[in-house]
């Protein structure tokens, strides 16, 4: 999550928005890509790759914040074409029930997701996304894996701050 | 459900199938159809129009028995594609927890759903769907309503076998 | 929910927390404490009974604000334990899904849910309580309803800022 | 599942059950016993220690099939108490919602589940166990497991017709 910035958004300075990040959790969601067949099974999930902040290359979810008087759907919408591209017609679920909430704290261990700057609480959910995904502002690639193959520890190990655990969680839900 | 048949499909013979429902739960899934706009919303709901076997007009959701060797999800889309003709474009969610399951008693009474001829349970699913519906076989039309209109008393007391309940719960769970 | 004052609870002064109000959403949890058999049935959900902002009495769910670096399973417990008292004995869900999630608006019919102080999203969740309740601090009183009498539309109309809907969604996700 | 019998329960006779399992898909439920703090966090995992078919020793989660005109919270309930004891105080889960489906198939490979003797489609929910365990019936031993030890590949290997894959789910949705 850490390369996620709402610069530009202007609800918040950014003193503003780091002084309630040390006061407040703040909310999030975080959207787990998938494409899916006719019978609505899963074939392949998304991961974005990043460059984060110290330079190293890694992978993550598709990941930010909920911008004041913003739906929870529009969120997700914004993010995704953020993040994908305006022509990857994502599937936002018509249930606003998440999947999971992943608990990023700012202290690390408290729970399997950790975020160095902030508490941020993020509802997730999956997302599937039928048209041509192109890799938007600070992605460098979208990679599609097969659920098999994202499973593999090499793949897991490439996500941060507790983003493979939220990934096993979907894979789990989605019963693959 | 009354109408619901798998004559031809095979598995089992008429007088099989009758021994069969008088002695176990038989498993079902129930569809509600619904048309979603880019954001995911909920933009109308779809209820068939059915001659009951007592010559009545009533509504239904898309609902029908998993065969034997049969996937849910597979169950699902061949009751749609009965019910709602093959270019409806169904897409059946990912993930194969339904948003509730529905115990239809041959017993008036014991929950709000019941079947006469059964003691069948549900797996309850919400299906948007994508493509033109034509109703197909016993079913007269699929209407669209919006969900604010569904929930008229009126409309609701068309439904039956308690079908009308499952329907609030997926309008609740839709957050409509 | 305008009740609810986490004063004493220190992390913000009362200026700064109506300064992030305005600029940020604020993340709530909603619970429906409930009353329940051996067999998990609900006999009962409760009600509280407060004095409003306008010295209107009316009813409301347990319902507060998760504080910064606090787990939403911990502001659960703190929030039923406060309106309800020590001896409530509670049983927060162990799985952090909310059966839904409730988006206040300050401005009203953006969602069913509504705040004038705030936006405030809620992860709402059913809680049975098996041990004595006593309304503690502002709730003039715990009510417990029987699932048919909680839906009366003359209790439904005491609930303020949409509380209605969440109650009867739970309601849906319970299955009664 | 293969060592679950329901004879004496009465409501067929072996033989037609057998040409029932051949015939339709038959409904189970399947129950992670878990023990939970005060929190609701989930302190550990219940297996049963069962000796199979074959005489091997394998673990296995609490299953077993719904019987005619039978609630599936009964069921629950039922096989709950068979394999655990009368005095275990389960805590069945109010909302009728399984956390996910598993779908035994007689065939391997067709779903991550199987079971040799038949189709059998199982709604699986997490129960917390309050009171004092004592294996019944075939079942030699329970086990609790702290949800870290649980995972370890020798205990994973130890679950029988795919359960292990199961037991993953539920701790995915447990979150833990």
């Amino acid at each position: 999550m850490t390369e996620v910035t709402q610069s530009g958004a202007g609800w918040l300075s950014r003193e503003e928005m780091d002084a309630a990040r040390e006061r407040l959790p703040i909310l999030y969601v975080d959207a787990v890509p998938v494409r899916v067949d006719d019978h609505g099974v899963v074939t392949a999930v998304g991961l974005l790759l990043r460059i984060g902040q110290n330079g190293q290359v890694k992978r993550a979810l598709v990941s930010g914040r909920v911008l004041y008087h913003e739906r929870v759907r529009s969120a997700l919408l914004r993010h995704l074409e953020k993040d994908l591209g305006p022509l990857a017609l994502p599937r936002v679920p018509s249930a606003p029930q998440p999947f999971t909430i992943a608990e990023y704290f700012p202290t690390p261990g408290v729970t399997p997701f950790h975020d160095p700057r902030q508490h941020a609480v993020s509802l997730a959910y999956v997302v599937p996304v039928g048209g041509d995904c192109a890799p938007q502002q600070d992605a460098l690639e979208l990679t599609w894996f097969a659920p098999d193959d994202v499973r593999d520890p090499a793949v897991l190990a490439e996500l941060a701050n507790g983003q493979s655990t939220l990934l096993l969680q979907a894979l789990a839900h989605l019963g693959v």
